[in-house]
């Protein structure tokens, strides 16, 4: 058994922006194993994101459907709604957001590749960019 | 320190159903301890589903409460609401709640069991059926 | 590779109530890499809390900010809407809530910390307080 913590740097451009960060993992998961000292056949990545203005979420890769996901998401939580935080650092409703959703996913790793479904892929949710250095963190656990 | 890597193979039968997976997940456990090779005291079970039109949640298994539920995620998603989504593929409040709700939850073992709370059960939510061969993984990890 | 399970107990007061537990958290993540045996520098840990009527997120400790969080939550969820699960026990609005919000965050450990953003710490959210003697599991797991 061994664990591996990596990390992804996100840079985002706008103030809500979905960002695919599956291939970004896949590419970390092929050096590791191609590297043969430490290597993951089995086990899981947890994928955990450092800043409460944003959230991870597995969901489907597709052009509309993320659209649909911000109209929601701006739906459920009003931008402005005399919000106490609004006092102090005016991005309320990107931290209420983030609550929503959460900021950590746990994903299975089988034979040595991400066991995700067909439409499956691995988001970060950026609730208040745009963002320079975001860091997500990657923890591989298994052997 | 081991990992062992398990699937659930799930059948839905309606459009929205809540599935407890308790029982399932627990015999799974009992027979991964009985067998002497492999076996896990301490650890973590990682409950993962691999569609995106469905959910991984911790509740209680409670009738009334679960037609609660279905009730409130269709007050807060609704049905149709002119989604870029519908025009690809006709389930886009499907994705939505898979969204709010999440894929994954990661529950603890102690003493060769799962340390559920009294009340607590694992569902998998069915967001887009009926399905048929659905897949839960689940991934012990511990010693 | 260790896994090391610990539980926090907790004291509520009032009905809804956020309680951060990082620094709970931090102090006996300390005493196990004090203690020498036992020294967890790289890992993860799973917090898992055990009622249906609570949950775990992570995310800003700043007053304003979880009033905001405690009107949201009412907002999306009513307290009365003639639910099927008040007939049997008076508290659905405290379960629906925990099913939006989640029962596990996994958080990664990086050089013996836990590796939370500057402006993260982790709650637990009563949604059905006050509660005497309530339990969250913590499992450390890594090397």
């Amino acid at each position: 058994m061994v664990v591996i913590n990596k990390s992804l740097k996100i840079n985002s451009s706008s103030n809500f922006q979905i960002i695919d960060i599956t291939d970004d993992i896949l590419n970390i998961l092929r050096v590791i194993n191609s590297d043969g000292e430490k290597h993951i056949s089995n086990g899981t990545l947890s994928v955990f994101s450092k800043h409460s203005t944003s959230a991870i979420v597995v969901n489907e890769n597709e052009r509309g459907l993320l659209q649909d996901f911000e109209r929601t998401l701006n739906n459920l939580i009003p931008d402005k709604n005399n919000y106490g935080h609004d006092r102090i650092d005016n991005n309320a409703s990107s931290h209420l957001k983030s609550f929503l959703l959460g900021s950590s996913e746990t994903i299975p790793i089988i034979d040595g590749e991400l066991d995700l479904g067909t439409w499956q892929s691995i988001f970060f949710i950026e609730l208040d960019g745009p963002r320079t250095n975001g860091t997500i963190d990657l923890v591989f656990i298994g052997e």
